[in-house]
């Protein structure tokens, strides 16, 4: 691993147990063993950690979600879907906390470039439920509030998924699936 | 509206924009047009504030759950708990914001006292679906998960749920208790 990408490891950590206004530089630099002038010569502010943490968060999310075949049936691509997300919050859970927790901190430009992709992820899901409507396999009176609803239930998994835990992820994929594909009028 | 609720309030607005630790009893005092002194009359700390905004949305979010008459069909036991939830959220966003972010920076006991307070609310979404299942209104294989799955997709509205939206929380109410019961293989 090398120095930058140890920095925003550990930062990560840092910033969302703690959060991103009491995390210090100082702080950032002691968790490495560094010396607090040392890091500058990687990073040149905390604002720049904490938009590499959220923007690499939201690469994640999204690669996963441009791999996945639009041709696919609309079940089968919110199926990649569901597994995409859950997969990347269970594997990054202190970046994903932070990129659902810390972003507001960032500096006005910065957000609107994060709600961008934000909402270049959240069409892929509202396209996969529209093209499900249309071709009978979902039935959805609002397929916006639908890709809304699909999405929080999912988001919200950082605040309890553990990798760790009782239930691993292929098991949480699965009923998380069926949840999500009943709730979409489809077939679990 | 009484000194101290009006701390609250302004606390809890300063809390939900810019974070707990980013606040500080200064800020509060300055908003509320106070000297920093005379909020001490009122407020031993800023934890306090923080513990007083966190337990009354607990307070909140139990006090519909428990107003609900168990013996309700679990069909409409979930109903009223989707609009109750929902109704706290579009009617106390900013302190519901603050319980959802901010409680983690409470002192460990007063997160412990929270969560038994959010595991008890749980439970009364556990249970609805547990007798849904037993009385055949409902088919879901894990309902521990299936709570877990409908609270994350209700807590996560407090991210994008704005009463002077576009879709009112009546709108919304109905378009997410089609969408949780169907999840839960019950009739929307």
């Amino acid at each position: 691993m090398d120095r930058r990408t140890q920095i925003l490891h550990t930062a990560g950590r840092l910033f969302s147990q703690r959060g991103y206004h009491a995390t210090s530089m100082r702080d950032i630099a002691r968790a490495l063993d560094l010396q607090g002038g040392s890091l500058y010569t990687h990073i040149e502010s905390k604002e720049e950690v904490l938009w590499e943490i959220v923007n690499r968060a939201a690469d994640r999310f999204l690669a996963h979600a441009t791999s996945i075949d639009p041709d696919l049936p609309p079940r089968e691509r919110l199926k990649a879907l569901v597994r995409g997300h859950l997969t990347v919050i269970a594997q990054e859970l202190e970046h994903a906390t932070v990129f659902f927790h810390e972003w507001k901190f960032l500096s006005p430009e910065l957000q609107e470039r994060i709600k961008a992709r934000r909402d270049a992820y959240e069409a892929h899901f509202r396209e996969a439920i529209e093209s499900g409507v249309q071709r009978g396999e979902f039935k959805v009176e609002d397929p916006k509030i639908a890709a809304l609803f699909v999405l929080s239930a999912l988001n919200w998994t950082y605040q309890w998924l553990r990798p760790e835990g009782p239930l691993d992820l292929e098991a949480l994929t699965e009923r998380y699936t069926a949840l999500v594909l009943r709730a979409l009028g489809g077939e679990a």
